[in-house]
């Protein structure tokens, strides 16, 4: 099985081709370009180094949001054109699961905290699993807490409730440092250079398993999901309530 | 601090630039071209999608070996000619410790096995321990048993005495999977793709630590850590012997 992932949900893109559990190629940017400008001539620098046809692919994989609405645009604007023109399903993997899963096979808790403004986080909590097989054992990702946007403090305090030690990753880690190591009572770290921020390979990793479990949509139907409304529908909002 | 990153030790030809413990960008290959054709036009896409200017550097790291001979002739000689015409240092990263620190936060035992021929693999045993800091904890990796190339059995061997679990990772895996399954009493699990195989990233993530700790050569004086004598060297020996 061949997956081709695409990241560009925050200031990183990405793009990567996982085949068959080996990583063929990543190549990942986190510059002040626009992804409209690094995405495609990344995907076709992947291509020319690998002598990838595209056609050979089974599905193309998307970090699906939530994340900064242009950059999740770009991200599925990108998939589903190639989704379309390729005739290849979409696997819609949430942002914040494919950047949890950057550590796999830790067994402290992981929280991902990508910068929303607005005093906001997209985070989520999650943990790795390793259940048994028949030879040894499989270690897979499980959700304590889905995506969503919420204050720093809200996931603070429910970390500190689940009483266990947490790993913090995400573009959110430089811009809440100090409110995390004034506010934390439970054991944390921050995640290494390496894995603290999304890569195309985590996230093509994960949509190898929700293929394999049937998780896959049309091209056509793919939409991001965004998690708050944009800053022009909250102003409309806010003027049609009169706000 | 700002770190460039280059392995090409294995089949995989990769190279990163990690600045101030983020990841910049990160450019990774693993398919059948060489590492001679594939790994300067790498950096050249980094340098070029970045602006980087390599002057403003201050170190480069190498996956220094153990590896295939002619992949780690092609990353020092790159290494080291970066080194001397830009006079920056070199940090040498152990080959095996560098795949090792992709499993970043794990709690089991990380053993890489790198396919070395005759029936050896290039390989180590590592942890990650958690080091309490005034705020929070840092995760730092521990050597359990230093790089070093043996039978497959050997290390399996002390890995079913160590007792604890363990998570392979590297090219070895696929070659040796079946004997692992069959000769492993302890419990074990096959690292996920996007953290299997070597990664640049990760060697700059690694260098950055080496880097403050003194731990940088000159670029003349860099030289490539085989473990093993070459081909050719071991067949000179064997008729100097009259083997």
């Amino acid at each position: 099985m061949k997956i081709l992932a695409l990241d560009s949900s925050g200031l990183v893109a990405s793009a990567a081709v996982v085949e068959d559990e080996v990583l063929i190629a990543e190549y990942t940017v986190n510059y002040k370009k626009t992804h409209s400008q690094t995405l495609l001539p990344m995907l076709q620098a992947i291509k020319d180094m690998t002598e990838l046809d595209l056609s050979t692919i089974d599905a193309i994989a998307i970090a699906a949001g939530p994340g900064s609405f242009t950059g999740l645009r770009i991200g599925s604007a990108t998939a589903k054109g190639l989704g379309l023109a390729l005739d290849k399903p979409i696997v819609e993997v949430p942002t914040v699961e494919g950047l949890a899963y950057n550590l796999w096979g830790t067994e402290k808790m992981v929280c991902p905290i990508m910068d929303a403004r607005r005093n906001q986080v997209y985070t989520g909590i999650y943990t790795f699993e390793s259940v048994k097989e028949e030879s040894g054992s499989a270690c897979s990702m499980k959700i304590i807490k889905e995506q969503c946007a919420a204050d720093i403090s809200e996931i603070m305090e429910e970390l500190n409730k689940l009483g266990k030690p947490v790993v913090f990753l995400g573009d959110g880690v430089p811009v809440y440092k100090k409110i995390i190591e004034s506010g934390m009572k439970v054991d944390y770290c921050f995640a290494a250079p390496h894995c603290n921020r999304q890569r195309a390979a985590a996230v093509a990793s994960l949509a190898e398993i929700f293929y394999k479990e049937g998780k896959a949509v049309d091209a056509g139907a793919h939409q991001p999901r965004y998690l708050r409304l944009s800053q022009a529908e909250r102003e409309r909002l806010e003027q049609e309530n009169g706000v």
